[in-house]
């Protein structure tokens, strides 16, 4: 990952901005997260934003907006948007193209959110039923194909072949990183870097066109575009390895999804393969049994989570994101120090620290 | 739908295509139906398209290819591809960028196919155990999402905005009319129009899609792209309908389709809405039973059967596909009476008359 220290944008903070920081920092003091700081940062951004979700999910059949509402309109944290709001932000730029484009990055996120509720039978999304327990597995399906589609449409009005290239080949990764999960699942052999390859398919390859989108609208020569890519890049993988230990370790209420969804399901992550690797050999027919038999008892979960923190498997994954996390910062360093900056770095920390 | 009389295009037949007209006409006299005539007037276009469906669909992620070679590579009949190489054609264009968009018309075919088999648990799909059956659900879900991402990839790499926004809105479409199938499945209150919307959508969209970009790859002026995207819709209108008469009525051996599916799923198409329409209180009752709630007994399929041969109602679907297949052929009047011209027409004719 490259991280130069020459400035990409001579820009300085922008009268707004510098206003917006000291509400953000008035805000941290009062203990607001930084992801709620950077939400304030581009707030008006965001609002745009969150008004062309609303409006360009409508369509005469009824069922989609209903359905699309329930999980796009549900009230997410909105962290891909974010990221490019605020790169293009960071990168200088006035206009208003980022706000469409970050719209478009959201009806991704959905989408796969839509399928993947289809894929998972996750009971629990956002804190709240999924959208394919209430609706269906078939309108789940469709939904996302119509916000997928709808967000091609609305990227060919903003007119960027450059941006239809990023988010194109990012939609296809992300497909090739949930397809590669669903083959390692429940398989025990899966190595570190097949793992990476998933996770870097199916959470950082969005993050990574986020931010290089945001780049991409403010004209950034390649150099910024590339240091913002490998920030959302890393941001992403970092985010995606302290969800995988959240999983085992999370207060399920506050995270508001179910603990021990990839237990149950046998999906292999970070966690898994630490304490696998470390394990006895009687560890590794329990995990054997429960991960690729899926023969599991009541009382299997815990035990995961005892030889997890036995042999420091979460602890070491939190670690292992805390290094991207660094890496993502890194890659902020050529940007000049506008608040966007600080408050991207923050949301590095904060995507860590959610795991304390 | 407009259909005037003035040529699009000066152009004459090619050699080439004269050539293959003779082909064309032998291969008739053999008896070779009008898809095999229009698929070996374009035979190299196709073939190339072959090789870039199958080089395009690849990724390290195995069994992407693997299960899309199940479906995409198994032999359909290639008729929406064939659809965008014709149009191309029958426009004078002599270049290669309708093999590229050929293959991106094929992939969203697919796509949609892939989708759709999660959606109706299809038992049967072109004569073969469903991808869905063979591989799960999941995978299904995701490798139509790759084929689909992958198609817009191929898309930008063509480099025309006017083609993305065609298949980018022709998706969205898609996805509508499929949603709007789902909400008036099990429903016999359905109108008319409600189903003309939803076969407009999941069908003859894309068929619409596949003739415009044939038109606008070849640089034809607006009304040539309008009467080559009326020929599309037409056509596809008409052989959505010959399609939900078939499910009534095929032969289910050279069909390879399983007769009787949209009964068994409480589709409502318009042989259905023809035999309600025109049906006795009790017949009403049998149809809101087999239909809506969906208990049925063995007999019941050739009770409706029955009922929809008493009302003409099957006769009279085909009585409108022929009104549709009778506006697509008008669409054509204004092009050049070049090979692809008559080979299209004869390919309208080949979708009513299968239904017999």
């Amino acid at each position: 990952m490259s991280a130069t220290a020459k400035p990409f944008v001579a820009g300085q903070a922008r009268d707004s901005v510098a206003g917006q920081a000291r509400e953000n920092a008035a805000a941290s003091r009062k203990g607001v997260d930084a992801l709620s700081a950077l939400t304030m940062l581009v707030r008006d951004d965001l609002e745009a934003c969150n008004r062309l979700i609303v409006e360009r999910m409508q369509s005469d059949v009824s069922l989609i907006p209903q359905l699309a509402a329930h999980i796009v309109a549900a009230g997410g944290k909105r962290l891909r948007p974010l990221l490019t709001l605020a790169a293009a932000r960071l990168c200088g730029y006035r206009g208003q193209r980022h706000v469409g484009l970050a719209a478009c990055v959201e009806f991704i996120h959905t989408a796969t959110l839509l399928h993947d509720d289809v894929v998972d039978e996750s009971a629990l999304r956002r804190g709240q039923a999924s959208a394919n327990a209430l609706f269906g597995n078939k309108a789940s399906v469709l939904v996302g194909d119509f916000l997928f589609s709808r967000a091609f449409e609305v990227m060919v009005e903003d007119g960027s072949l450059e941006v239809l290239r990023i988010l194109s080949s990012a939609s296809s990764t992300i497909a090739e990183g949930e397809v590669l999960q669903l083959i390692t699942q429940n398989d025990t052999t899966t190595t570190e870097a097949q793992y990476l390859k998933v996770i870097e398919g199916k959470t950082a390859a969005l993050f990574a066109a986020a931010t290089e989108v945001g780049a991409v609208v403010a004209d950034q020569p390649p150099a910024g575009q590339a240091a913002l890519r490998d920030f959302g890049m890393a941001l992403g993988v970092a985010f995606q390895l302290v969800d995988d230990a959240l999983d085992y370790s999370a207060d399920q209420q506050a995270l508001g999804k179910t603990v021990g969804d990839d237990f149950r399901e046998g999906k292999i992550t970070l966690p898994v393969l630490l304490a696998f690797a470390r394990g006895s050999d009687e560890e590794r027919i329990f995990w054997r049994r429960t991960l690729e038999e899926r023969e599991q008892a009541d009382s299997d979960l815990g035990q995961a989570l005892a030889l997890m923190r036995r042999h420091g498997a979460l602890d070491d994954t939190i670690e292992r994101a805390r290094l991207y996390g660094d890496h993502a910062i890194a890659a902020l360093a050529g940007f000049p120090d506008v608040a966007e900056k600080k408050a991207l770095a923050d949301v590095v920390a904060f995507c860590i620290e959610r795991a304390h």
